[in-house]
């Protein structure tokens, strides 16, 4: 991953094109324009304070006779590791917490209803490094481990839905370890958990090295705003798209369209110097670190706008005000799961799965 | 669909942004740079005398030890319909054949080995009007009508793979239409048919008036230039998503990635007016037309990278020249049919499509 050479995608095009022709772009690219949430000027002072960015933006939905507006506040966090990977693992670990803690105060400033973190929050993104001590110690139980028990009284104080992605360590199970996402009820109750179904076993990203493929499938939690459900870094039929800063603005697009839903994709930022120097499978020289995780974090919608992008380079949260009747009403137009003959699909995927099977090719 | 404000995004970026950021903006929408051809000019000549765009790319792959590089020329037409919608049938046939026979051509002089037309190209799409005579009369047989006899002559003469979407009239079974494209070898044999398998019933798009759903499932076509697959309209996943402006960047990128291959988008340029008023299900007044066409046809590669868009408002010929070994050394780098885990979609598939079916939600 190249430095970032500057802020955002967004910045650069507000500089230079003039307002028609930005609009025009911004419409190609993003979709129907997303309104500017007006947030609490308090919230904008943390913010600024904290020396994060705070970024607000509603999409909307058309009224209905039936239903009122079903609106909810989602917030996204994008974060770099306040300390430095060499530090012990207990003080990386509290460091995070106390940040990601302080974004959640202004979270709550917003009406945030639901608030996510981005993949393995509490630790540094290791796995590149292939080491096992001292990063497997940051694993900690999904129950109750302290990350948990954190989000927990996070979820309860600020009646907050917590979506928490950790590195899980499994005690019933021989102690293996998951890359997991734990879901928090604004109760605080623990709603259940999300493993990560994909796993990538490319350059720096060795995952495999560290964990299986989830065995849970992909759970729908039902909370108190709205159902929703977690896709940890691989995409559910497109994995390892976000890891090229390319491939990152169309994924979540294209399953939020497919789908009829709303998705949120959340990346770091910064760099991660690690103690020991490692190769990246690519004939390269061994070095500390892989380059900069680039944010860009976004709200995607079913009728194919979405929000602007996060900060390549800072700290930030997105707030996005959703209005899930816009689920249904895409769905009703466009039809998609009328029209998606899954039943010839599954047919298909059975019998491509079959080793013994033989793809049918047309020749002259 | 609005009318076009200006030719294509890539000339307002071009013009406004400084040669730097237009770099950076362009590796974050685009990927990494694909290489200009270096065209012939008598084919520029012709294209600029038959007054239709003519642009030329080249996705790259790495060497390797055991293959030559395999470079196939893919030629991608998009198009307006030359005479008026009112025209008789007949004469509008001949001169679509005339200007495509015009075009191919220069593909020729390009070195085009695969020609691909626009969806039903011998017609205007003229099924928002919901009305059958005259459109169905521009229906004919895949096998051996006008227009496939047509392409068979230009795949012999130029040696090209010719792929001819067209509205198919079934003899066999009862006279029905369908929406189909047919594959020509370059022997100028007819290699098979695709049928289009996800049909919209929104707006102005009500072919489900017209034909049915597909029965072929996906074929794949084995060419001396390599294997083919064609997806008319709808997307394999994603139907329709080609429909909004703001979705045409994503999906055929989405599907290079996630399957490791090149992907040709081609759409329609202009308006086509229609004899009588037509409604569009959307509470407004009837008209003649449904907007523009908005062309940007583009080459997606499985790296994520992109060819630039054809013009939002001219004819066009898009050349690319692929690698074809890229495809393999992508699969081997990402190893997303590795990690795909189709048997655990098969099975939730194959459950989820029961009628019984009841989702499995995880509540409090």
């Amino acid at each position: 991953m190249a430095e970032p050479e500057w802020e955002s995608l967004e910045q650069c095009l507000e500089k230079h094109l003039p307002p028609t022709d930005l609009r025009e772009v911004k419409r190609l690219l993003y979709g129907k324009e997303t309104r500017k949430l007006d947030l609490p000027s308090q919230a904008l002072e943390c913010a600024a304070e904290g020396d994060f960015e705070l970024q607000g933006y509603a999409f909307e939905a058309a009224e209905e006779q039936l239903r009122g507006p079903r609106t909810v506040r989602v917030g996204l966090v994008q974060n770099r590791i306040p300390l430095p990977a060499e530090a012990p693992v207990a003080k990386q670990v509290s460091a995070l917490h106390r940040r990601i803690e302080a974004i959640v105060e202004v979270a709550a400033m917003c009406g945030v209803n639901i608030i996510c973190f981005q993949e393995a929050w509490t630790m540094p993104f290791a796995f590149c490094t292939r080491e096992k001590l001292p990063w497997t110690e940051f694993a900690e139980s999904a129950e109750d481990g302290p990350t948990t028990r954190f989000c927990q009284k996070l979820a309860k104080k600020h009646n907050m839905v917590v979506v928490s992605p950790i590195l899980e360590r499994d005690g019933a199970h021989g102690d293996v370890l998951w890359n997991t996402a734990v879901v928090i009820s604004n109760s605080g109750a623990v709603l259940g958990k999300t493993r990560k179904n994909h796993i990538p076993r490319v350059g720096d990203f060795n995952e495999s090295t560290y964990y299986m493929e989830g065995n849970l499938g992909h759970p729908v939690f039902q909370t108190q705003f709205g159902r929703i459900a977690v896709n940890i870094c691989y995409g559910r039929h497109h994995p390892l798209n976000w890891f090229i800063e390319s491939m990152w603005p169309i994924e979540a697009r294209n399953a939020a369209i497919a789908n009829h839903c709303f998705t949120c994709a959340i990346n770091r930022v910064g760099k991660e110097h690690f103690p020991h120097e490692f190769t990246s499978g690519d004939g390269k020289k061994a070095h500390k670190d892989f380059g900069y995780f680039y944010g860009s974090s976004y709200v995607a919608a079913p009728d194919s706008s979405r929000t602007p992008g996060l900060s390549r380079t800072r700290d930030g949260l997105l707030v996005a005000e959703l209005n899930l009747n816009l689920c249904r009403q895409v769905n009703d137009v466009w039809n998609f799961k009328m029209t998606g003959r899954y039943d010839m699909y599954a047919r298909e995927l059975a019998e491509a799965v079959q080793p013994d099977y033989r793809p049918h090719i047309v020749r002259e």
